[in-house]
């Protein structure tokens, strides 16, 4: 009973959730401080009444807001259902088989190789340097492809691509070919690729209110390009679901917006404790990649990424393992609050 | 720079959301009142700090909610953002070229088109009965066919299929291709197709939290059929968007299931004023269809249904038209409050 296509999907795998027991939860990559309080008070007084009819369908409030905080323009905002609807739809607009295969790079967010099978994109997967950076050379140097994606800081290494490289692989790649860059993570210590939009009008940039904005649970996340790309972008979403975000949520994105002191007094604790943490870990004998995310990618030689997984996760903290060929010997573990890391640390010099 | 995919599309157009003039909106099939003021309660002691959290990829508490309430089990629901979405996975794990066209209604919900160009579908638009309403013969004569699908109500017209056609075509129909019934609108007077659901495994019921529930602002809908149908639908959530239902929808749609009493209670108010209100239309001249949904599909002969559209937007209300042959003669008329059918039938009165 079910379609052809069926058959070539693999399902992406998120972090467990656990149910029951209460673990120390750093492995998703959640923030560990609550949103703006200003939230609380847009709930408190919120209209149900307006539930009843149909949010915008082109969110026109929110892309003002964001267009303003990013200085681009209104139709250069694209918003969807969480930054991961948002890549659902760029593969679906931009890469086209016909045109070569896509490249990202080997160790990266592993929901990209699931889009392309949903869709029938061909990939191929670009080796990291020897320290585990992503190296535009090997981009450019690939033959003919569709495109390109890669978060910027990469996940789950962590390591930002520093800005020098980033322009370099704009200035030697095709024009007329899109370049994505997933900045889920960009808060935490990179370089946004934003103000190069000006320059590259194949330059895609995607954001989410999942991470320093501490909003996983509203689903929020938004793209920033030119007004070619983010018209192909609601060309899709108007062909898939025209109204993926829901009234309440494009008004807590407006409201969250609004408060960037808080948020930066937030990430910068994280920041700090990322530092702390990594410092602490390599003291300890451990490898940890120089992380720009809310998160650091770590291993202790000699132990293998799945031991320390499970052996944390009996001592009742969660931290994530890819059981992945090249980067077995390390665990992805999330920044929490000063507290849970000094919990895992103290679990961590014990253990191992 | 884009995709051939792109090519193929013919994104939905939703009915008109104003902006600026206030108008009275009867063009969206929203519901006039409010959702049950349970939910004000719950916004209202809301934890924010839990939207740092991803929500529930697999919507447990809110699908044994929905399963408990149809009599269905819980790994026989599926849930997404809003019926658009459950319905675009639906095309995409069920409908499949290869194995023939997908059948439709002739008059019906104009989004299904977009979704089989989106996913590169055939389809055969299936001519409706004189009277308007779905016959099942016309689907099972026309050869190969990869599925159905229609809406019950249909939309535009509202016309209910009796449960006794609905049999047989299901009976009439091969068991091994997927019949998807699209209940919308069923809570204002349809035979649900849901007490079929243990006879038919081929049979896939969509609902949605917009009409009837009064919460198009959320977005949430829902499909019950038989398991495997449901985990192909989670496969293909989970290829493309692991979290489409946000925390606050999720518990938002939980709430509202408890207060069957006030749904019950607005739901026989809006069917009341149907009939009021298409009672009047008739002495007035116009034709209107039988009607099980909360809106009219309706036309006075000799006016185009597009002079009565323009006429009543000049006077501050707006319905909707459809310029397609065969149902140019009507507009659909939502059912709004009692006040504002009174001042539309003042205006009709006064105008044709």
């Amino acid at each position: 009973m079910l379609s052809e296509r069926m058959n070539r999907l693999t399902p992406y795998v998120p972090g467990e959730q656990p149910q029951g027991r209460k673990f120390v939860k750093l492995n998703t990559n959640e923030n560990p401080y609550p949103p703006t309080p200003l939230i609380d008070e847009f709930l408190k007084t919120a209209d149900i009444e307006r539930l009843r009819l149909y949010p915008d369908p082109n969110m026109v409030e929110l892309r003002k807001e964001i267009a303003g905080r990013y200085g681009v323009g209104e139709d250069e905002v694209f918003v969807g259902n969480g930054s991961d609807e948002v890549l659902s739809f760029a593969f679906y607009a931009f890469f086209d088989e016909n045109n070569g295969k896509l490249l990202f790079p080997e160790h990266t967010y592993s929901f990209y190789p699931v889009y392309c099978d949903f869709y029938g994109i061909d990939y191929r997967k670009v080796p990291l340097g020897e320290d585990f950076g992503i190296e535009p050379e090997e981009f450019t140097t690939r033959g003919d492809s569709c495109g390109i994606i890669f978060p910027n800081p990469n996940a789950p290494t962590g390591m930002n691509m520093p800005m020098e490289k980033l322009t370099w692989l704009l200035d030697n790649y095709p024009g007329d070919r899109v370049v994505v860059v997933d900045e889920a993570y960009i808060d935490f210590g990179g370089e946004s690729a934003v103000t190069l939009l000006d320059r590259y009008k194949n330059l895609l940039v995607i954001r989410t209110f999942s991470k320093s904005m501490s909003l996983a649970g509203i689903r929020l996340g938004f793209a920033m390009g030119d007004k070619k790309l983010i018209d192909a972008m609601f060309a899709v979403k108007d062909s898939f679901n025209s109204y993926p975000v829901d009234y309440l949520t494009q008004q807590t994105g407006l409201i969250a917006l609004k408060d960037t002191e808080y948020y930066e007094e937030i990430t910068a604790r994280i920041i700090g404790d990322r530092e702390y943490f990594a410092d602490r870990l390599e003291k300890s004998g451990w490898r940890v990649l120089p992380s720009g995310a809310n998160f650091v990618f770590a291993g202790k030689p000699g132990v293998p990424g799945e031991e320390v997984y499970l052996t944390l996760k009996e001592r009742g903290i969660l931290v994530r393992y890819f059981a992945i060929d090249g980067i077995k010997d390390f665990v992805r573990i999330t920044i929490g609050t000063r507290e849970e890391m000094d919990l895992l640390l103290k679990e961590i010099e014990t253990a191992f």
